[in-house]
C-alpha cells in the first residue's frame, strides 16, 4: 500500500522506532488493561460526553459567556475526579482557559501537551438542524450535537484514554499536561498571551492536538498542514439612511449592489483570487509532495455526497484535496443588506456587510493578506460609494515536520487502534495555536485527528461517529504507551 | 417662472377652467368659513392624527394583522364622527377595506372618490429611528412616525379638509366616496377584486388620491406618472447544508459569491438594466416633455442633500428626475445569506437570497418583466449552483391625461393654497391602483400630494411637515369648492 511504503521509508530513517514497532508488533491484538476497562465503560463515556454537549458555550455569542464558563467548570471537575494531581479554571480576558496536569511519570517519561477546546461554533434551529443542538442524540452510529466533533468529542478522547490507564494501572506512562481552552472558534484570542507567559508550565517533548478529521471512517490519517486565517468585514455604506426605491432608484449606486460587485471582483472567472499580491508568499507544491497528496485525492464521489453538488468549483489546475490543504482561498461567510424578511418592502439600503475570510498556506503572512485585500477593494470602489474592511482576526497557517520520531510513535498508534497505518494528509481547516506552540513552545505537533470532513463541524446536525470515539480512545492508549517506552 | 407659463398654457386650453379661476381669484385671500375652523382646530387635528400614528398597521408583518385592523376601526369611527352618512370596515381575504359616504350634495353635483391607505412599511429601531417609529414626536415643524407621510397624513388631510366643511357649512358641495385601503404596501392584493365588484357603488366623477410628493414647500407640483413594479426574490442554492468554509472552501461555489455575480450581471457598466428586452416596451420621452421635465430638474445639491451622497449614479444620458420619473429601474431591496452577526463563523452558507424590483414606466408589463429577468438569471446561473426567481407581486405603471378640467380645478386649487400654482411631474414611486381605477372605472385620477421626497418614506425617521399638513387641507377645501362649482 502507498502510505505504508511512505511509513517504511520513515522507519528506516528512525532505528530507534523502528525497535519500538517490533516489540509492539510482537504484542498486537493483546488490549491492555485499560483497552478493557474503555471497552467495559463505553456507554458511560458516552453519556458523560452528551453532559458537555448540552452546555452552549459558544463562544462568539456574548449571551453565552456564562454557558462557556460553566463548560470550563464541567471539565476541570471531570479533570480532577479521574485522577489529575490539579486541575483549574484559568482567568483571562475572554473565556477562560482549563488547565490540569498529572506529572507521576517522573522526570525521566516524556512529557505530552495536549490542546483542545471546549468553546463551539453558534448553533441555531434556523440553521437547518433536525434536533436541538445542544440536546445531543445518537442515531446511526453517530453522536448529533454541536461540539461532538469540534472539538468536545476529540478533546474527552483524551479524557477517556488517561481514565482507563489511572483506574487499570493506577498510572501513566508519560506526564500529561492538558490545556484546552474556551476561544479557538473567536481564533484564541488569549491562549497566545497565556502560552508566552507560561513557557516553562507548558513546557513538553511533544503537543499532541485532536482537533482534525482522518481520511475514512477506515482510514486513518494525519494531518502536516493546516491552513491559516484572515477573518474580515467589507462594509459598503451608500446613501445616509434608507431610501424609497421608487423616490431615488436610478441615480443612487445601490450599496447591496456596489457590495455584490465587489465581491465579484474579487475573483477572477478561474476561480482564483483577483487580489493583487495574493499568491505571492505561497509556498509551491513540488511534484514529490502533489504525487504524494495524489495518493489520497478526493474522490469526486464522495465530494458530491458530503456537498450535495454535481459540479465542483474552484482552480481547475489543482487537484480537490490540493485546492482545499494546500491553496488559500476566498469565502463570502455572509452577507447581509436591506429587507430579507417575508414579504416585500421596497427599500433602497443604505449599507451593505459582508463577512469574508482568507484561508491561507504557509508561508502567506494573515496581516499582509488583510493589508493586500483592504488595499485592492478601495481600489475598485467606485466613488458613488464608501467601502471599509475591518480585520476581525488572523491566524497563522501551520506546517508540521513529518520526520520526528514522535509522529513515528503516532503513526504506530493510530495502526494499533485501526489496524491499519495511517496516511499523511493537509487539512484545509485552520487551527491556529499550531504554528504558536511550534514558535513559542519549540515543541513538535501531532495532530491526532478522530473526526470526519463530513462530520458538519460548523454547520448543522453537526457529529460524531461513535465508533471512531472509541477508537480514538483505544489510540491514545496505544500512544502514551508508546511514548512511554521511549 | 417657468411652471406659470405651462400653467397658462393650460388655462388656455380650457375657457371654462379660465372663469372659475377668474371668480375664485376675485376671493383670493379670502378664507372661508371652513378654512377658519381648519385654522382654529390646527392642534386638535394634529393630535388626533398622532392617534393614528400610534397603531402599528405594518400590512407586511402576519404579527401586526391586529393592528392593521385596528386602523380600520379607527378610521371608520372618525369617518361617523366627523359626520360621514356611512362609514364600513370592509373584509378582504387580506387586510380591511375602510369605506365611507357623504352623498348629501344631490346627483346634480359631482361625486370625488377619495382614496388613500393606512397601512405602512414595517419600521424598528434597528433601522436606525432615533425614535420609536409608532410614538410620534414633533420637532423642527415636522411630525415624526412610521405612516406620517406615507399615507395616514396625507389621507387624514381630506378627512380634517371634510370635517372642516361640514362643522361650518352644514353640507359639503360635492359628494364624497371615501375608501381607505390596508394592503397599499402589499400591493393592494385586494383591492383590485374589489374594486371591480363594486363598479355602481365607487361610480364618480374623479379620483383623487394623496399619496405622492410635491417638488418643494413653497412649490406645489401635480404628478401625471408613476412607475410600476414587480417585485422578485432570487434565491441561489450551493451546497445541501452550511459547510466548513475551511474544509469544503475552494471546492464549492460560493452561494453569496454566485448571487453576487449574479447580481452584478443585471446591470451593464453604464448603469442600465442588462436583461435582454427590458426596455422593449418603455415609452419614449420626447423632446417636448423632456423640456418640460428639465424646468424642473433635481438639483444636484437637493439630490446629494437628501441621500448624504457626492455622486449620482444611473443612466448618464437622462436627467436625475428622468432616471426616476422615465426610466425602469432594477434595485436590490435586500440580500442575506450565512452569518452575519456580531463575530466570525467560518462557514460556507448553503444558500443566499436577494429581494429585487423593477420600477416601471408606460408601457412596460409588470409580469413580462418579471419573466425576462427569470429567464436571464436562468440563463446566466453557472451549473455550480442552482438559481430560482420567484415573483412577490406586480403593480402597474400609471400614466395620467394632463388635459382634463378636473386637473385644471386641482392645479387651481393648489394655487390659492399655496398662493402659487403647481408644475408636473413624473414621480419614481408606485401606486399601482392608479391604473386599477383608470382601468376599472373609467375614471380621471387626480395626484393631489402633500409630502416631500425627503420625507423618509419606508426609510427610518419617517416625517410629515406640519405647514403642509394644514396647506393641504385648505387646498382640499378649495378643490371640493372649485368642483363644486362646476
Amino acid at each position: 500500500m502507498d502510505s505504508y511504503c511512505h511509513y517504511r521509508r520513515f522507519l528506516a530513517l528512525h532505528p530507534v522506532i523502528m525497535d519500538i514497532i517490533m516489540i509492539t508488533n510482537t504484542s498486537e491484538g493483546q488490549m491492555s488493561k485499560a483497552h478493557e476497562y474503555a471497552q467495559q465503560h463505553r456507554d458511560e463515556f458516552r453519556q458523560q460526553l452528551h453532559q458537555l454537549l448540552r452546555i452552549p458555550s459558544v463562544s462568539t455569542s456574548p449571551q453565552h459567556a456564562g454557558d462557556v464558563r460553566r463548560a470550563a467548570e464541567w471539565l476541570k471537575t471531570e479533570m480532577l475526579r479521574i485522577g489529575f494531581e490539579s486541575a483549574e479554571v484559568i482567568h483571562t480576558p475572554g473565556h477562560p482557559i482549563v488547565y490540569g496536569e498529572w506529572l507521576g511519570a517522573g522526570e525521566t517519561a516524556p512529557t505530552i501537551l495536549i490542546y483542545g477546546h471546549y468553546d463551539v461554533q453558534p448553533a441555531e434551529m434556523i440553521d437547518g438542524w433536525t434536533h436541538d443542538p445542544f440536546d445531543p442524540i445518537e442515531r446511526d452510529g453517530k453522536i448529533y450535537a454541536r461540539g461532538s466533533t469540534d472539538d468536545k468529542g476529540q478533546t474527552f478522547v483524551h479524557l477517556k484514554a488517561i481514565e482507563s490507564l489511572l483506574q487499570t494501572e493506577g498510572t501513566l506512562p508519560v506526564n500529561i499536561k492538558l490545556l484546552i481552552e474556551g476561544e479557538e472558534e473567536v481564533s484564541s484570542l488569549n491562549l497566545g498571551a497565556f502560552v508566552s507567559a507560561n513557557q516553562d508550565r507548558l513546557k513538553a517533548d511533544v503537543c499532541v492536538i485532536s482537533d482534525t478529521a482522518i481520511l475514512a471512517v477506515d482510514q486513518p490519517s494525519i494531518v502536516y498542514a493546516l491552513r491559516g486565517l484572515t477573518y474580515m468585514e467589507i462594509h459598503v455604506h451608500g446613501p445616509q439612511t434608507d431610501l424609497h426605491s421608487g423616490v431615488f432608484g436610478g441615480t443612487v449606486h445601490n450599496p447591496a449592489q456596489a457590495l455584490a460587485e465587489i465581491i465579484t471582483a474579487l475573483h477572477q472567472p478561474d476561480g482564483s483570487v483577483s487580489v493583487p499580491g495574493f499568491y505571492d508568499d505561497v509556498l509551491t507544491l513540488d511534484e514529490e509532495e502533489r504525487a504524494e497528496l495524489k495518493k489520497t485525492d478526493w474522490a469526486l464521489d464522495d465530494w458530491a455526497k458530503a456537498t450535495g453538488l454535481d459540479h465542483p468549483w474552484g482552480e481547475a489546475q489543482y487537484t480537490l484535496r490540493e485546492r482545499v490543504g494546500a491553496r488559500p482561498t476566498l469565502e463570502v461567510n455572509g452577507m447581509v443588506s436591506g429587507f430579507y424578511g417575508e414579504g416585500a418592502k421596497t427599500v433602497l439600503p443604505a449599507k451593505a456587510l459582508a463577512k469574508i475570510s482568507c484561508r491561507l498556506v504557509a508561508n502567506q503572512d494573515p496581516q499582509r493578506i488583510y493589508e493586500l485585500v483592504r488595499d485592492y477593494v478601495a481600489q475598485i470602489t467606485p466613488p458613488t460609494v464608501r467601502s471599509e474592511v475591518r480585520l476581525l482576526h488572523t491566524g497563522d497557517a501551520a506546517f508540521v515536520d513529518r520526520h520526528t520520531p514522535v509522529m513515528q510513535a503516532a503513526i504506530q498508534a493510530y495502526t494499533q487502534g485501526w489496524g491499519k497505518p495511517p496516511v499523511f494528509m493537509r487539512e484545509g481547516g485552520s487551527i491556529p495555536i499550531v504554528a504558536n506552540f511550534q514558535r513559542e513552545l519549540g515543541l513538535p505537533v501531532i495532530l491526532m485527528g478522530f473526526g470526519l470532513n463530513t462530520d458538519g463541524a460548523h454547520g448543522p446536525d453537526e457529529h460524531f461517529t461513535i465508533e471512531m470515539f472509541h477508537k480514538g480512545i483505544d489510540t491514545v492508549i496505544h500512544f502514551f504507551k508508546l511514548m512511554g517506552r521511549k
